[in-house]
């Protein structure tokens, strides 16, 4: 884990140290209702605090994590922190910039208060008597520390699983304390599968007599047999199937030729060998008691609890939220993360969202970062040591955007660069100050163009992730998707446009991607090669081949557009399915073709078409 | 699950009865070299043996099951057997026709001898005294069990999960005695995922104090607790995610207002009852050591051991064998049953393939059988009771396939029932007795015409299940999968011909199809709409919309055919990718398509077009 470039872009040797927190007489009141007469909280922190305090990070460390999240600790051997490929300088979470925050949660065993505490009452660990706790009070425990620390607002928040449960608490709870929020491969409550999960790992401890209702500290006995089952369990859940296969298969570690089968029914597979060992490592760090009050805290939550739904929940939320989902991440599968997203949306906050191509599981936001530090990076408010807002987020390549070079990443194949009549005449299409969705967004380039003539607050759609990183460094959000899919997360009249350039004829089922459209905005903006142009006319009539042309340049066999159509069929259908056509701009790419264009000839003279439409008033 | 219609189509009263198998005097030696003394198999039978001895199915149960397949026991409560909905008069496993034998495997607990049993050298339990037990001597039990009845020969085979791997492993030690095998839900090894679940329920159970070794048996203590766990662990891993959502969710079970919580840390989640509820259950029916030497056996099972590959193991096998997986099943995943069809086929056996819609997961095998009973019928010989084989299997409507109406269920949605003379066309490019593959075979129609009348042996492709059902009905092979993806897994040269029947220009890579069919055989029979009809390219020139006709009915934004292309365009593709065409017949849909094609312009008067190809040979 530890090579040589990472300790060179490292935050170097640190510690954790323990923070004394103030409470009132009373004590720190939980939700349950019980109050702890005093807290400690370990953290750490990272890069320098802004003489404006207004470039600190928090992170929301996941249920076993601690506050060593980046470097390394003088005495302990050489472990980097957890997220250490994420945390240092030139890093996805850049210390050049930020002042990173790390906490160990409240529950736990590595410095902050827990069941293996001592209770200032008795004198001894608490064991269960320590209170039930809930994923609102880690986020009071963390505000308490930040406190502690002169801080009352974070430009970012950032957590992954039960991390990412507390980052939607916390935002929900203190929605002014939190400018940018990160959620991970997580959800708002857990799936039942999940839970089954837990349930069964907490059964494994509690059903170990060493465990002795929780009151094992200082007895010599301890439930380490079913805390390493309990560890056993969330390992295999930790890692995609796939990755199970790749990293063990049916491997077998070597044994001495001849040797009997083992009386206890342990087997010489690899993949046992790796969970014995990820519990026996487990014992070493964790506390049996922490384990059962934490993974309790997470089974209970539910961000609806008391608060109607999980959309009516969001609606407070002031913070711009980027909800990140794991691809083969089966414990909180990606669909609990578009949930989300779907419901940020439908309450009208400011939400981007992607999907990351994760081979590796839930664990992948752990360990297999690389697209992960440039999505954050693109992300982050860009707030700079001196606490002055960088120019990045609004794009300083804004306002030039068509006159630069063609997009050098060409997004779903087709889209081709608008020229600057067809530019001007879709700008003129769009009323400034408007919400505009753009599908099939590229890099965004037609967003910050739009945004910088015409004030738009823009969104993007695409399906790629480069999409995702460009156009979230430019200032905008996007929804990384399929567009064939993608806009049933997206609440009606969201929009006052949405545009569609050069891409309804790459769509599965452009009538329903058209409704879709008319169905989330006021105004479609639509954009298409016009297969009645006089030239492909003549190719098909004469040749007897499929034509080909400046805006359809494939062959047949291996084109995207998978529905070839005229400028004419696009007005039979609108008129079939109730949409006016309210403009109409056609664009030949030849003499031949303007002439005829001009003489109104537009079916025929047209190479590619850009129309304006919305719903016939009913 | 025992209704009233269960009961009128049910076997009936039964009762388990054990067979004292007779064995040689040095007992019954074991793969693993050790030898038992005496062997008890408990079995049940359903339906009459017929005199022939010859229309014998044989169930292999799963890792849990017993004998109790089907019907009623007098002393047990009403509990109808594991399999009761699939076995019966009328039922997929139709006992008007079968005789149906299902037995207890070795190492057991439900009268087959096991860890359980007495040892007859000590009068005390084997406990861990009993021997290590591998997937082959299960069958060997199963076979000595048959022979024990008098039978050698079973017409069919049938298991799902851990019975999947005993129907491998028989149809491979015993090629001979195996007719038509039937394999559900299972693998030729476990995943390394699957390994894992079994290692920690495995350790779950030998990490009870109250295991002791093994030896709990008459010691008042059992480890109780630690099989309840490994039946938590087990049943989590039966259900899909999605189903475990839609029957528990986060639904919480009723509790008295003000109750405290749980002081052992157990949640009012319906889904921890429901693992309760299991885990309890299964102690009062299962040995916690009968369960570690059985998934030791499935964990062991490997059939490439001691074989080369997998696809070398299978050689030798002579059943016709269908694999079935169930989609959302991810214990079993459906890609470990694709990759066994696969190497059934790369070793040249007799294989269908089908993937069932199953979204209860692992267990639909067992509760959601209604396409399974429909598969597995048409798939059985149908051998009457009086022993003589049925027509049926040939297809009585093979002789008249063309002149039926037409297909009722039409496949892929455009297929066109050929013509006569385009039939008789198509007939005439194919020797007789050669080897026939049909993509998008649709009911099988073409098939059993080739059959009938060029004695071909063939083997179909179709996305849809009516298509399996129907195909195998007629006595076909069938392979269900998705054109666009699913000759991956046909070996290079397997066929003569490849038929693709008006399907080219519904896929999404025709390039790579056509392709795929001249690596898999060496001809090709390709039909597809012409789209350089006169009347095509005069709808076009002149109207300037998306051209309709007899071949492409669709509007441009709902039509399957994503790919157009004309006959020139064809050839076009066939030149540069070395592909020869040897016969072009082309079929007008009027008199001036009729006479242009009369005059050599086939490219203008063709509707559609049927062509032969082959690779240019180097």
């Amino acid at each position: 884990m530890a090579n040589e470039r990472d300790k060179a872009a490292s935050v170097g040797v640190g510690e954790t140290r323990i923070a004394r927190i103030e409470l009132p007489p009373e004590g720190l009141r939980l939700d349950g209702g019980a109050a702890l007469p005093e807290l400690n909280v370990a953290y750490e922190t990272y890069g320098v605090l802004s003489p404006r305090r207004d470039n600190v990070v928090y992170l929301c460390h996941a249920l076993t994590g601690d506050a060593h999240a980046a470097g390394w600790h003088e005495c302990e051997g050489n472990a980097p922190g957890w997220w250490d490929d994420m945390i240092g300088p030139g890093k996805g979470i850049d210390t050049n910039i930020y002042f990173v925050v790390c906490g160990n949660i409240l529950g736990g065993c590595k410095g902050t208060t827990g069941p293996s505490s001592l209770d200032p009452a008795t004198g001894k660990p608490y064991g269960t008597d320590f209170p039930a706790i809930t994923v609102g009070d880690l986020v009071t425990v963390h505000r308490l520390l930040l406190r502690h620390l002169g801080v009352e607002r974070v430009a970012g928040l950032i957590g992954g699983s039960l991390g990412g449960m507390q980052v939607i608490e916390w935002m929900v709870r203190h929605p002014e304390s939190v400018d940018r929020a990160v959620c991970i491969a997580s959800a708002t409550s857990l799936s039942a599968q999940a839970l089954a999960f837990d349930i069964v790992a907490r059964r494994a401890i509690t059903s170990d007599p060493d465990w002795q209702g929780g009151r094992y500290y200082g007895t010599g006995r301890r439930p380490d047999r079913g805390l390493a089952l309990a560890r056993r369990i969330g390992h295999i859940t930790y890692l995609s199937p796939a990755m199970m296969t790749s990293k063990f298969g049916r491997e077998r570690r070597e044994r001495p030729a001849g040797s009997a089968a083992a009386p206890d029914f342990s087997s010489d597979f690899q993949v046992e060998s790796y969970l014995d060992y990820q519990g026996e490592k487990f014992l070493k760090r964790f506390d049996a008691n922490s384990y059962l009050y934490i993974t309790q805290a997470m089974d209970e939550y539910d961000l609806a609890t008391g608060r109607g739904t999980v959309e009516e929940a969001l609606r407070v939320v002031k913070a711009k939220v980027l909800v990140i989902a794991l691809s083969d991440d089966w414990l909180f599968p990606p669909e609990q993360s578009v949930a989300l997203a779907g419901d940020l949306l439908r309450s009208g906050r400011q939400v981007s969202f992607c999907r990351l191509h994760a081979p590796h599981g839930h664990d992948a936001f752990l360990v297999d970062i690389e697209h992960l530090s440039e999505v954050v990076r693109a992300f982050m408010p860009w707030v700079r040591r001196n606490g002055e807002e960088s120019a990045a987020a609004v794009g300083s390549g804004a306002e030039d955007g068509v006159s630069d070079e063609p997009r050098p990443r060409p997004r779903h194949g087709v889209r081709q660069p608008p020229d600057v009549e067809e530019c001007d005449r879709l700008l003129s299409m769009i009323e400034p100050g408007s919400r505009v969705l753009d599908l099939g967004c590229g890099d965004g380039r037609l967003l910050s163009l739009l945004k910088a003539r015409r004030g738009i607050r823009g969104v993007g759609v695409d399906i790629s992730i480069e999409s995702v990183i460009d156009v979230l460094d430019a200032g905008h959000d996007i929804l990384q998707g399929d567009i064939d899919a993608g806009l049933a997360t997206i609440p009606a009249g969201s929009y006052d446009y949405a545009i569609l350039s050069e891409t309804l004829q790459v769509v599965r089922k452009p009538r329903f991607v058209l409704g879709e459209m008319l169905r989330v905005a006021r105004y479609g903006i639509v954009s298409f090669p016009n297969f009645a142009k006089w030239s492909l006319r003549l190719q098909l009539g004469l040749r007897g081949r499929m034509p080909k042309g400046k805006s359809l340049p494939f062959e047949w066999y291996d084109t995207p557009n998978i529905h070839l159509f005229t400028l004419k069929d696009f007005g039979a259908l609108c008129r079939e399915d109730g949409i006016r056509i309210l403009q109409v701009h056609c664009v030949p790419d030849s003499p031949i073709g303007a002439l005829l264009v001009r003489m109104q000839c537009c079916n025929l003279g047209a190479d590619r078409v850009l129309v304006k439409i919305a719903r016939e008033e009913t």
